[in-house]
């Protein structure tokens, strides 16, 4: 039985830095408030490669085995004796985080500050890179059939883009700036001009990934070089006519922290999205003394269902996201490809019998 | 002298119900902080063949001649002596309510509450269907080379619009319900839509103003026959999947009031657009246990800036809604189409020398 | 054993309208998430009343026995399983309301508008007017040792005026109006009073009640006669100096909201707690056009932890509310006096060892 | 007749780094919106100093002789031919930033970001350390006859403390932590224990001021010597029972915006008011990653007409501010007492005729 079970259930899982191994697992038995889930497209993200290559990030270590995979969408299999809203055959995305208690913050709706809260792949939490998984009910979400299992997938680091763009307070007309144009900087591009942005300008430092923010909708690009980020907040309030009402920053560099508070208009926000260095020299009395309020994001909350209807109404599109596709059997060679950062989202197919998007 | 100014601005004037005249008045001088216009393009609204039918709107009561015209774009072609931020020969967008004093709702950012303001062609402040006008030039905004007059003319309607989605709250992947298809609803979808609505529903009782309603975005439409208003509700949200987060009420009548408290997600809000009877009926009590907020506008703030970043950039397409146009000469036939209700909206161009759009 | 335990859980029990008994329940067992209580304080609320006359609020009818009472506090004698913030021997406030599933609601922070709450008294949910109770441990308040019983089940009528206060956004130095005088009128008073409000100004039709909120803290009272609701306002006025920011309408009165819209500032906002009739006559164009935002309460959410910061502090003080008190075993004639409204709270001690505040 | 103005008018001016002269200058003429008032009350705020002392703040640069003072009130004298709300001796608080321009800023209601202000002993504009001053009649607010000058004057600093709160969010029940125990620590304490902070807890490394903040109210004190950040944060979580909903920071100091970071709950508020060197090493990832907002203030906007109602209506008490007092003759004494910091608020009185408070 247990063999049986092991060969069962494909599961991407690391063991510490540099480790990584595709193994069987048991299949999971759904609690009462949980759904078995036969998983079809995950995937890969940043932190997925981060784990792999170096066993941690920052204070969330590697200690024991943890299956990877957090961007995911399945069919339900099996339901629980208490879930009402989802029976066999519904096609979910997997919110990947489900909080453990109704705790203070829970109940004023910000669940993921709670502390307690059970992540998809974040240590020691198994995430659900593999053919089966078990998730809470509560937050698994029914596809409608016009929504694709990749579009699912791509719900979560569309969710990043949401919440910021929420927590910065776009709004219709807004001139936004955003820093960096990998996947986040490009999916908070897509949603600020959701919400009716008047003019996104997108910066970074490399022009191929610039180019490609360009392609996905931005109205101006910035490639930075050598400029202090006082030159670029004036190269951006030059190319936007004014100063922007909300600056997104998907780097972590200290500089373009800085550039941020130069950038923003007095009264502006800026989200702080990216994560870098513990400590960071910044120009604090010059955001205060403007009232530039910087506010930042930890992961999101009640982005699912708002997602899922603009997906539904195509109101926005994110499948030029996905650039790579392999079988979950291909695990290994889908994480080299992610690694070396060829494409935007690599999404990994881990039903044998449907690799359809 | 004062004859020569008199034959040099062709007005469009209301003496009294049913008494609409084209006469010659001065060429105004702009004060200080003023700045005088050669005007271009004057939307009809509704208000104005209003106050030509009934020589009043509820309170406002027109007791001596008054020009009519608020929904306006022209020339500076002079500019008072402390203006700084325009110069003869600045293409502007004019903000028809410009507040004589900074009293507390000024101070506050609600400046549209202030008692005392100055607002085009509601009794007794002159309006602006003429060939010259002068107007505060704090509210006067330059309009970009690729923002046409006549779009700039139709953000007075797209304020209301905006307002109206912004007081209500509208926000990215929301399902909202339009009750009302005139040029009213229309903006109200144009900017929902824009602010990232995954489907608005507008209902009429008039097939082909529903039929333009589609034209121009909606994703449903639902035809009023004699429903009750809990029947529409119903029926909304049958169509829609679930209960809108907004309604926006844009024609005043009692059912539909009723219908947006009956329709609307515990927890959202019903604007009130559209002005109905003094005293309606409605289930207060519903609207309260379900913490359905109703709030309501009284023109807008604050729209014009950004309503240009969103014509410049693209973000909103309006001109779809300039269906006639007439020169000012031929302001009274204008008006005969604006109040026959045919089209949308009814453009006068006041430029003898310049009848583009 | 059976016959012990219904011994052992003395509770007050309603059957049907005018049909109230006390009778021996069997003592609950608490689930995992459950905590036992041993009851201590718990206040008569006018819905209790009104279920004992009438069988009914509205929609919830009494269809089987139901125990009343949900202004509680008491005990922890049993902890479920995966219970870890409270132990045997805490005292604790009870949140009579605790939803039964995490949906969108709740997931956005607004729990007490999930439609399948469970809701102590509340038909078919059986309350706590009784020796022992069981309640979901999330919604189990730990009191401080300074903090009193009885102040603990006063939290329940106090979280409405708290979040009736929130809800309208009294803030410092605000002008208030509040309709009713009654219990709710009162702890809406305490509560705008504790946020700041520089003014608050209670109306009533019945002079003791009115000098009953001179009493805790009223700035003016206002006995209404036979006045119009556009003299009542206009009455407001002249005693605060200027229109109210928020007034919050604690009778239900067709007449009483009507004064509320008149008589609230521009851009102010009317909070609905009291209930009335179904359809009410109410003139809200003049509140749209004045953008007077009406907003309903539907009992309370997040307000138990800040409310007992509140009492530990001492920043408010409700102890004056409580004007009688009766053993459990004479809950009918506690009822009798409720009924009779001759005090303000009473409060039904239920452990007979233990009767103080 | 020159000679004779100059006499009228006693001013006390700043001519560069230590050089400050009492001089007669000339009455000035009130514009058709303002008013001559003739001063009663003068505070001395620690910039009054600082201009003194170093000829500038940060890039505000005393070029010319610029008269002192800021925090201020008086008596009209004279009225500009278009001022309505204000006639001969009203008694006012003068409200010190005026602005110059309606701009983008002054409609959205946030007047104080609007670069062009003028601003009382701000160079290069002059204060009203004077017999006499003439100010925009808007920002001067009518004293009802129970508030007193002085009290008048003390708005100024008090405002910073309702902007700082009103910025952070203080609400009813909060825990606030307020580093710093100087007249602008005070302010926020009196402020956040007015707006229902259930706990406020001060910070500061010199006991005497602590002292002081227990008298006006603190609930708890914590003197720092030479933890750290991270311990401070600590003890202050112990002390208040969990992490305070905001904190405001008047000190400006690194270390202490460090401590507002790690002190502050997830989801909560860090409001830096005290301004310090230009750039600062923070951990703004821990802020980010916990939501934790930072936001500064610039001043104040709409404090004043919420000010007097809480003064008129004795919802708080700011007279134990003031410690010394000194007549206008002896302005130089007075800046020497403040400087040494002996007090809290020096107040200077202007009227040779009238030294009351």
């Amino acid at each position: 039985m247990a063999a049986a079970a092991k060969a069962e259930n494909l599961s991407l899982v690391v063991h510490g830095p540099g480790d990584l191994r595709l193994e069987n697992y048991p299949v999971p038995e759904p609690g009462p408030n949980e759904v078995l889930l036969k998983m079809h497209s995950v995937g890969i993200c940043g932190s997925d490669v981060h784990y792999w290559q170096h066993g941690r990030i920052g204070d969330f270590i590697v200690k024991k085995p943890m299956v990877l995979g957090h961007e995911a969408a399945g069919t339900v299999i099996k339901v629980g004796s208490s879930v009402k809203h989802l029976k066999p055959g519904d096609r979910v995305a997997i919110e990947p985080g489900s909080p453990r208690e109704n705790d203070y913050f829970c109940k004023i709706g910000r669940y993921n500050l709670t502390p307690s809260i059970f992540f998809c792949a974040t240590p020691p939490d198994d995430g659900n890179l593999s053919r089966f998984y078990k998730h809470n009910a509560d937050f698994c979400y029914k596809l409608p059939d016009n929504v694709t299992f990749e579009e699912g997938a791509l719900i979560e680091p569309l969710s990043v883009g949401i919440y910021a763009c929420r927590r910065g307070g776009v709004s219709l007309g807004n001139k936004i700036l955003v820093c960096g144009a990998g996947p986040i900087g490009l999916v908070n591009l897509i949603v600020a001009k959701a919400m009716g942005a008047a003019q996104v300008l997108v910066t970074d430092m490399n022009a191929s990934r610039l180019s490609k923010a360009k392609e996905v909708g931005a109205d101006f690009i910035l490639q930075i070089n050598k400029e202090s980020p006082k030159e670029i907040a004036s190269k951006v309030e030059k190319l936007l006519g004014s100063k922007p009402e909300v600056t997104i920053e998907c780097t972590g560099a200290e500089s373009s922290i800085q550039t941020g508070i130069y950038a923003t208009i007095s009264g502006g926000t800026l989200v702080l999205v990216g994560m870098g260095a513990e400590m960071v020299s910044v120009p604090l009395v010059h955001a205060a003394a403007r009232e530039v309020d910087i506010k930042g994001v930890f992961r999101y909350c009640n982005t699912w269902p708002m997602a899922i209807s603009m997906l539904a109404s195509k109101t926005i599109n994110v499948k030029p996201l996905v650039t790579h596709r392999f079988p979950l059997e291909k695990a290994m060679e889908a994480f080299e490809t992610s690694k070396q950062g060829v494409g935007l989202k690599v999404m990994i197919k881990c039903d044998p019998n449907d690799q359809d998007p």
